[in-house]
């Protein structure tokens, strides 16, 4: 084929390090990912992985931070993870895995049906405006805002590099491009749109909640083992190293400046 | 002229609704500007007003939320800004102005030698890394991250009209899709460099700081007394509805998902 445009992670098993390039466990926000993809050398990490395949890779697309799911009954401690039965794909399942959850990766298609006759206990999918469409509000009541799984969830657009190669200049510039415009429009639309049917979801009688600090330090632990299973790999052992040092080198500000600033705001304006 | 690249908010004499594509006091975040331009129907409402002059529009950048700026003395109340002479252009300047401030509206070629004979008590710039350029790190000591005044800065394009509509569609859309990737490249810039430049100015001794919850009640207080100005004009009113009620539907998610996983993300790993 010519182009894919996909999230990378789907890739995993040709190679771990795709993982970077969608979202990976107590990894980067959108705005810290685009920091390092246009900034701190993340694109050029991108095309060095992608050229063991023939790619040349374009950050084209975000859903931002996803929700952390639908659950059948409240999450109050790490321990109500052991012998849950949960729908997570990618590294985050493996982290849940080291929790003590039974992980189900159920295609697509197939959740609703296999959480609504009780087969699983909870999903997790994308965030509120698309788990709006999906249902689960008729069948579970319990939903957490933040998960720890995929803080972001890049889309990418990858060229057959062969054939990026045999375009002009301005061609191989205009695809670049497109696929930046791409990216800040579709996190946006997810953003724009997930206000709203979080609203619609309340509404309907859905529990909106956040884990407990418990049941995070718990998702750190565990997702620091499953960077441990992979840190044999260097590609993915010095892609892992950048991509930290540029969430703490980018993270202080954000946390200082936009954070606070909407944390006054939304006081001082009842928000 | 065809075209220009500017900060539109150098236009607020033309216009005062110009400033919603810059950044307004107690206005969006980049985030959130994008959400409501890309999603919420601020492009159409940036090329309503862009058409009497006969512009096209379209965002093109952002600096991210501009940091409180710098000040010879330590601010810990809201009567600290009664007689200062601080230097801050725009609507935030009008704010201040409410607030008892003097307010030097310099160019800003003139603005680090009047910091430094003490013809002005302070001045806001831009962030860490614009701010580190200018030295004003020389002359004074204390700098506070957010301010009210820019909470972003967005930077625009803008086409004359006939020349736009001169174009090819696909040429319009080269523009278009141009402009919505310099707006991400930009933002980024900003926020990948600000958090290793406010490292800098930290090393170099200068006190970091954020406003007390009673300058931001008088902050906020002061904005609604400029936006009350304003009211009257039938444009800037109907797009500030817009605008507050775009900010209202996307924040709350963010909040929720972005800010509530980094707080957790950043607890957990120390960050």
């Amino acid at each position: 084929a010519d182009m894919y445009h996909a999230a990378d992670y789907y890739f995993v098993n040709q190679h771990p390090a795709f993982a970077f390039f969608t979202g990976v466990p107590f990894g980067m926000t959108a705005t810290e990912l685009n920091n390092w993809y246009y900034h701190g050398g993340g694109m050029q990490r991108h095309h060095e992985l992608g050229e063991i395949f023939g790619l040349v890779s374009f950050l084209a697309g975000n859903t931002g931070t996803q929700a952390g799911g639908w659950f059948r009954k409240e999450i109050k401690g790490p321990e109500d993870f052991n012998g849950l039965k949960f729908r997570m794909p990618g590294l985050g399942g493996k982290a849940l895995g080291y929790m003590g959850a039974s992980v189900q990766n159920l295609p697509g298609a197939e959740v609703y049906q296999a959480l609504a006759s009780g087969a699983i206990d909870g999903t997790e999918w994308i965030g509120p405006w698309a788990d709006e469409k999906a249902g689960f509000q008729e069948i579970t009541k319990f939903y957490y805002t933040a998960g720890f799984h995929e803080p972001a969830a890049g889309l990418s657009v990858a060229v057959n590099k062969e054939v990026f190669d045999s375009l002009s200049p301005s061609q191989q510039a205009a695809i670049e491009v497109a696929a930046g415009h791409a990216n800040v429009w579709n996190l946006s639309q997810y953003l724009m749109n997930n206000g709203a049917a979080l609203e619609r979801l309340k509404a309907a009688g859905v529990k909106v909640l956040k884990f407990p600090d418990s049941v995070w330090d718990a998702f750190g632990e565990a997702s620091q083992k499953v960077y441990d299973e992979f840190m044999g790999d260097d590609l993915f052992a010095s892609i892992f190293k950048d991509y930290r040092a540029s969430m703490k080198a980018s993270s202080g500000w954000i946390r200082d400046s936009i954070e606070e600033y909407r944390r006054q705001r939304d006081r001082v304006l009842g928000v």
